[in-house]
């Protein structure tokens, strides 16, 4: 094949990654509603030493590892380094995962992560769907299916619907032996972890981002905690240099200020609370999300029309084909969001 | 085969990346000895916007766009912008064309830049190695092999070598009608580049970085420049945010100072001619480096005792199979590496 013809296949088999234009409200990518702090913005530049710039750093630099290594830390478990590494984002720590793992048997359970399937397409990479049954993962299909020869990437809490599963149904998953990528992107919002069970399961990688808690999505950072084993595969595999010196200073900076992110996170999931209160108060189905995001459950054809008269008003949502996923905003974003779903209902 | 036999193998066969351990004069990596200028570190601070910091930020953002292609302009050509997309440091660029293009037959051409093979390995893609003669491309080798099916990834300045290829060798591959990936790393050293002809040849794709001239090789900032078509296929299996919000605002705030960067780049030109002819002088085989290194052929033996010699006085260069590379330092730096070369002779 000439390299023609794998530039037209690309072209015609990849689609190409598109977010919704932003607009005044914008709701659409679960991003934090409140900007990195002005005060920690002037903190990270002070610390930043102008001759580390211009070289190659670290990734992650030792600073920045030992304070993921705290963060992580519980009362009962201490995180080790060699458990740990980073990535441009959780995002890529999901492509290199599924480039480690192309030939063996990767699913996911829609309603998913869109980005696991779009990445897999990029990367001519195989995955087999199994959807949730109402909000459960269908062990019933899956008991003859998963074993030590499959992963699975799951989120939880769940993207797009924002309920955590079960704890059962995460130690069902443990005990068919796949590799469970447990992608917790909005944990400090759940508040739910199962990274210490890392000890105890060889078949368990927990993913974790500062795009949302931390409000550092611009900045592309992410991490991976697993067994030794495979954290030391993930960094063969992956560009050696892979997060910037500066995105590293933010999240260390970030971490060591985790207060102030601490109580952002109890705002949000208060207006979180509010919003879900007052959406089912105007009969809508809303779930029991645990992240910065409500999901409302309509038919097809609702979906686009209450998207519509939301755009309308400048306010952009995600559009799934199950129902609409608004990120949580700030709180006057989220009252002219709940007023504006009452007029179009 | 088991996800955990996936993870021995990749620790079996794909060799850790390790770079040289730092030491006070580190030139192992060609890095810019010149710190980011700590006046330009100021206005990129006062340049972010706090509330974009929380957000997901367009890859490449309009600014970075319209710079490169301001940079990128000839007298002759104006560059568009949908000829241009960036990476994670021109490394990210490279990793995604060999995904790109695993089944078509890939070249290289030894001496050459490492990272070809070590990622390509990583990835499980197939490299063809075609060495060459003397510092020239095996023409007469390469004649019967190279056509459309094929993909060759050659540095020009050549790295660890430093020597720019003649013309007429670049034209010959593009005749060829494989992809020729470019790779002007050096560029701004070498003050030679390819990147107009992208109107005249569908199979050139030109990549940069700002890890070199600009001083940010902390901060991850490739790009690349080719035919519309292939720039797509490119932005369809890439991460959709690979490069950071920081990162774009750090090297769109360096093309608008270009010229501070400029006057370093001819100080370190200075520098490599005075280092190249202190070299010689001392009757080392030194090629006519146009990168910001100079490499010195020596047998293998020599270039451990030599490599040795260096580091016992805190100077660490780059061993190759061919002989040390060694980045040009600061003035004081090159002093040392002369003084301690020649005592170690």
């Amino acid at each position: 094949m000439s390299f023609k013809a794998v530039v037209e296949r690309i072209r015609k088999d990849v689609e190409a990654y598109q977010s919704e234009t932003r607009s005044p409200i914008y709701l659409a990518l679960n991003e934090n509603p409140y900007p990195f702090p002005e005060e920690l913005i002037r903190q990270c530049f002070e610390s930043i030493d102008p001759s580390k710039v211009n070289l190659y750093v670290d990734s992650p630099s030792k600073e920045f590892l030992k304070e993921l290594v705290d963060y992580l830390s519980t009362d009962s478990w201490r995180a080790r380094e060699e458990q740990i590494s980073v990535g441009n984002g959780a995002d890529e720590i999901i492509y290199v995962l599924l480039l480690m793992f192309k030939d063996l048997s990767i699913y996911v359970f829609p309603p998913t992560y869109s980005c696991y399937e779009i990445f897999a397409n990029a990367l001519g990479v195989k995955v087999n769907k199994v959807p949730l049954r109402g909000e459960r993962i269908d062990t019933k299909t899956l008991k003859g299916l998963l074993n030590e020869d499959c992963v699975v990437f799951l989120p939880n809490p769940n993207n797009p619907t924002g309920h955590l599963f079960e704890e059962e149904e995460i130690f069902w998953l443990l005990k068919t032996k796949a590799l469970l990528i447990l992608d917790e992107a909005y944990f400090e919002f759940s508040g739910k972890t199962f990274a210490p069970l890392i000890e105890q399961f060889q078949n368990l990688a927990i993913l974790r981002t500062f795009s949302k808690a931390f409000s550092l999505a611009s900045q592309r950072i992410g991490y991976i905690v697993a067994n030794p084993s495979l954290i030391d595969a993930y960094n063969r595999v992956r560009l050696p240099y892979n997060v910037s010196y500066l995105g590293q200073t933010f999240a260390t900076i970030a971490l060591r200020n985790k207060r102030i992110f601490q109580e952002r996170v109890r705002k949000i999931i208060e207006e979180r609370e509010r919003l879900k209160n007052a959406l089912r108060s105007m009969g809508l189905k809303v779930n029991d999300s645990k992240a910065n995001f409500v999901f409302v459950y309509l038919e097809r054809e609702r979906t686009e029309r209450v998207y519509r008269a939301l755009l309308k008003r400048g306010i952009t949502v995600r559009k799934t084909e199950f129902g609409l996923r608004m990120a949580v905003g700030q709180p006057k974003q989220n009252d002219l969001l709940i007023e504006t779903l009452e007029g179009s209902l």
